[in-house]
């Protein structure tokens, strides 16, 4: 198993990209190969502690797409870049999967143009982990598709159920379309059309499901378009930073609560490790002929190892070829046929 | 200044409403009338501490919408609830707002049928307060409105800066479109035309938000439609228990970290009261003939005293005012004519 890691992107730099390919190789059977510039990434690696040297190899790319870039445009201007050659490098089958913290827009355009879509989907988009009160959850779409048509939606909840029996091991996923309620007929006219699909189909869906309802772990899959489920992955990551810094203020505000933070500080720490994104992995892309995973551009070593992990991971229970399987399941009858090549946006979703 | 109070509504049971409006009479210079079951109310009052009796009274009503129950067809079927009977005695001048803690749906519908639009406002819309880093923050719409048009953003910008400025005190209101992406042009269809309709406007329009940027307090109304609006409050809603929920399970796991948190609780409870709900006041109807108050249906006696205050500055600060002026100042060319019995839904939105 050899996954490549994309180790120009994010926010942090190279060194702590890097940091997190050794933690990987260190703690699981893999391989990695960094992308990027060799004479800054040797240096990194020979700072480093020690680690499997036969195990972690560099190719050397003179390129990078910036965080800020427009994805079509930079992949298409740069094709020495990082992120490009380590998908084209994953096309040709010398490496495994694909793991970036770099611009995801970027990320999702060359994979797609490296690799192309799995069989009969019509929208590959990202998932995001969520942590729950129990197990963590699937939401799908996270920014990827922001107008999508109600098959898009069936599409997402049928490959985010792979995901879901692959990595966190759930057998019949639940399945729930993010809503403004829980009773059939509750929500916009694009979630409304999608529940007949759902119904229609051979997913373990449990209906519409209520933004409350997400932290709570009785869903194991969440449905949304890209742009419902970008704004709540935004929101919910907002709303954990400010609560914490609110809390952080009100202890500083006195001695005795510092004092009491001070005792309480395992608790804390086990208690921000239960919400770090960091731990969940980073973000896969879904619905194409390959593995990437997509990480936070601010992914510390801990984010960008178990990233390197579930990338693994995605490849041995073999997620896409599940996601294949559960597409030929679904009877394509139903609304229209959802060849490959459509990709038209529908006016009323 | 008279509040109606819808007191059968909620999912809590009356003696808190009740409890709630003792608090309000006692806090600020107004009077509360109770619509609901007199006998009950009655014998509730008798059982309450001590208030000025002349500050409340009573109108009797037989029929209680209940939360689970279809708002249109409930509010026509039961025209002596308390909800429908509270509306039209606004409308008929008796009182000078209404709040309900009961169906939100229904409380909007009667409110609709009772005391009909603004002048030019295509579409009333429900806004909800969200504490942040800095000032509470205003968005709108969060559950009215799922299937919007780009001018009815545009027209939910507008009530809820008229709001900002009556309520949270500020100037020049900063308003943000809830979007995927900080850059203009980032977004879904709905988003990207809209954008242009508030360049076009007298409003301070800041351009497109993230997710991310809802707590920070930087932007002082959030623009969006009522599914995203909805999914935004109940997944915040969501968030904020599941991490109260993790931080006490972590806490309670080790007897050092309890009594760490025993001498932090005072900051945990100035914290508490920082993230609560209730302490917002409930969620404005905007765009209506008068004024109306929804709160959340688990509201307490603290979220009841907030809500009937909020409601009567609203009345005293003149929002309704504002929000027709502020109509008056837009330009009526932009997109099509904003008349007020436009209601249709647009294909693309």
């Amino acid at each position: 198993m050899r996954i490549a890691l994309d180790s120009m992107g994010g926010d942090r730099g190279p060194a702590d990209i890097v940091d997190g390919a050794i933690q990987a190789v260190t703690e699981a059977d893999l391989s990695v190969t960094l992308f990027g510039d060799e004479e800054k990434l040797t240096a990194i690696l020979k700072r480093s502690g020690p680690y499997d040297t036969g195990r972690i190899d560099i190719v050397h790319t003179t390129e990078v797409v910036g965080m800020g870039e427009s994805p079509i445009e930079a992949i298409r201007r740069k094709r020495d870049s990082s992120i490009v050659v380590a998908f084209k490098r994953l096309k040709d089958g010398e490496v495994d999967a694909v793991v970036s913290a770099g611009n995801s827009g970027a990320t999702m355009a060359a994979a797609v143009r490296s690799l192309g879509r799995l069989k009969n989907i019509a929208r590959p988009g990202i998932a995001s982990i969520f942590p729950t009160l129990k197990k963590p959850v699937v939401m799908m779409d996270v920014g990827a598709n922001v107008d999508c048509r109600p098959k898009h939606l069936l599409q997402f909840g049928l490959m985010a159920t792979a995901f879901s029996e692959g990595i966190i091991g759930n057998d019949r996923p639940r399945v729930g379309v993010l809503s403004i309620g829980a009773e059939q007929g509750k929500g916009n006219s694009l979630v409304r059309k999608a529940d007949k699909l759902f119904r229609d189909s051979t997913l373990n869906y449990i209906g519409n499901i209520e933004g409350s309802d997400t932290f709570k772990g009785d869903v194991d899959v969440i449905v949304c378009d890209g742009f419902v489920g970008n704004v709540s992955l935004k929101i919910s990551e907002g709303l954990a930073e400010a609560m914490t810094t609110m809390l952080r203020a009100e202890i500083n505000n006195s001695f005795v609560a510092k004092l009491g933070y001070l005792l309480a500080r395992g608790a804390f720490a086990r208690f921000k490790k239960r919400i770090d994104y960091a731990e969940y992995g980073g973000a896969p892309l879904l619905g194409l002929n390959g593995t990437g995973i997509v990480c936070h551009g601010r992914s510390n070593p801990t984010a960008i190892k178990n990233a390197i992990h579930v990338a693994a991971e995605t490849v041995q229970n073999k997620v896409n070829e599940r996601i294949v399987e559960l597409m030929a399941e679904i009877t394509e009858s139903s609304e229209d046929s959802a060849s490959s090549d459509d990709n038209k946006q529908e006016g009323t979703s």
